[in-house]
């Protein structure tokens, strides 16, 4: 049951992805935001993905060092070819150059294709954020989804981000699967070997399900809303993969041969509406009120999004980051077929 | 049990509100739309407001013929001050704006405050979709909505909507309350004396209710998402309130003497990222598989968004609109409150 610092990780991880032929800078921040996921609680976004990041490098599928090309460009648009570097690489620069635009006029719209797996969306959409901007970020990746009265996969879990600045310490983030739930926590469910409630999930038949194999068997996840109103999650979903997956050129995840993340990032320039300093203090009064606001019988308190998040990192910034024994175990395989010994980085061993 | 033809009604809605003091060529626009929602299927949005808006005109709160005020402008952006006129004549010059913006410079983001009722948002969407071009919406009112957890109304039902060309006669459109439900099917459901379903609605303690009376005793709408995953439908929720309601200086719906509606609207150029004819091609394809997709038990086909009002608007356009007797009575009450007789221009009195 090793439990680590997030400073440990960190080095874990950037000294195997330059062990496997990464640049430093790069195998640095996809380490930061591996261990990021990790200490906000979003553990299926974590270190896990190591020994999968290093596999695609082996297999040629993802470049490291690729250069990150502007393929078409407008004062207030831009749009990417990741030549399959990192995902995490290409998107942040995805967002930077939608910053910069929108801090120049107003509205940058970046989309990007040919990019590897992204991570979180919420971490570029904060990036916005923190520079006092509107962030907006969605992104397709291979389906999983059926649409509302299918039983076939068709869509991604199509998330959307929305981040936006409060004048406080904590920003409003919201990162959401447009799915009910995201296949990480299918996933947790079936190693855990618990079920799942109904309304995740359907069988390969298309009838209801609470077995988290029955997703792996040929089922599906059932969009936001469920039976009675999955035709609404249904149409966000659809228009996520419209807009990362259509209008980026990354292709949509029904598509035979889809691969990595398609991306549609968004900033916006807050001061050509209102002053900035006005827009916090209207949002936090705002979150306030909600917070404040009477509970219904069974819950104890209102979170905002990025609140749970926010709070599980102060638990695991204290406290350290838990890593199952398996997930310890192949990344040190890996490291060790890199021939790297992780004993001198980590404290556990 | 009166039914009348689309044209019957666009008159009278026009004659109506040019007698009540409105210009002529903003009578026909907010009349078009009226009538174009019971086209569609969503009378709650149709020819029922008539005696509402004539009477906020009566009461001065409504003011035809405003003059609509560019506050503050840059090549992608603008705000708007409404002045209390029109909600769809505002809306309309904001799309218009927003649609003019981006086909000059990729992206058009348009706010508005200060304007009456808007209609649906499908409608402005539907604009810019019209012009090959991507149209988003989003737009706040008055609180119906609970925080995830809560029990008191906090949020309005915070709509979103979104429109895409396909290059064939229907265009991808979807517009959806990120509510369970939008408050008109409470108020349908109270008046035909019919139970809702379980997971759209709390009373006023906070507990699960299927009796519509409850949500007009105090109740609320429940996020989309429901008990389970409700804080994704708070956190969309939340997103559209502040970008329809705090960016664009409207107001948020929990705000005391919070009136009219707020807007986010936004037109995106595709020419910047791919040709048009390109993108329609893959929505075209998407939208084929997804239709053609296998069927899950007692579902008898997959409906994309818009495609229910464009076949109840081809139903109705063929058979007539019906309104209930007390609908048709209230509209003729005002009619002749006016000084105006409906006689001449329906044929079924």
């Amino acid at each position: 049951m090793p439990v680590f610092k997030a400073e440990q990780l960190r080095k874990v991880g950037t000294e195997i992805f330059v062990a496997a032929g990464a640049p430093r800078g790069e195998a640095e921040w996809v380490s930061h935001l591996l261990v990021k996921s990790n200490l906000v609680g979003h553990d299926s976004h974590g270190v896990i993905r190591i020994v999968q990041y290093v596999k695609a490098m082996e297999e040629g599928y993802l470049k490291p060092g690729a250069r990150v090309e502007v393929v078409r460009e407008t004062p207030s648009s831009a749009l990417l070819k990741g030549n399959w570097g990192f995902g995490q690489v290409v998107a942040k620069k995805a967002m930077e150059i939608a910053i910069d635009k929108a801090v120049k006029n107003t509205v940058g719209t970046v989309c990007a294709y040919d990019l590897y797996h992204i991570g979180r969306l919420a971490d570029y959409t904060e990036m916005a954020a923190e520079k006092g901007l509107i962030g907006i970020a969605m992104a397709n990746s291979v389906k999983s989804v059926a649409p509302y009265g299918g039983k076939e996969r068709l869509l991604s879990t199509s998330p959307m981000s929305y981040a936006f600045p409060t004048g406080g310490e904590t920003l409003f983030v919201l990162d959401i699967a447009t799915s009910v739930c995201a296949e990480g926590k299918v996933r947790v469910a079936l190693h855990k070997g618990e079920k799942l409630p109904y309304g995740c999930i359907i069988d390969k038949e298309g009838n209801p399900s609470n077995n988290p194999q029955d997703f792996y068997d040929g089922g599906a996840l059932l969009p936001l809303g469920g039976d009675s109103v999955g035709y609404k999650g249904f149409g966000l979903g659809f228009v996520v993969e419209v807009l990362s997956g259509v209008l980026s050129g990354a292709g949509c995840g029904y598509e035979e041969g889809k691969k990595g993340n398609g991306i549609f990032f968004q900033a916006i320039d807050i001061q050509r509406f209102m002053p900035v300093n006005e827009f916090e203090k209207k949002i936090s009064a705002f979150i306030q009120t909600v917070k404040s606001t009477k509970l219904r019988p069974k819950f104890r308190e209102i979170l905002m999004p990025g609140e749970p998040e926010a709070r599980t990192k102060r638990e695991r910034l204290r406290d350290g980051i838990y890593l199952p024994d398996k997930t310890w175990e192949e990344i040190r395989n890996t490291a060790n077929a890199l021939g790297l010994d992780l004993t001198s980085m980590v404290t556990h061993e």
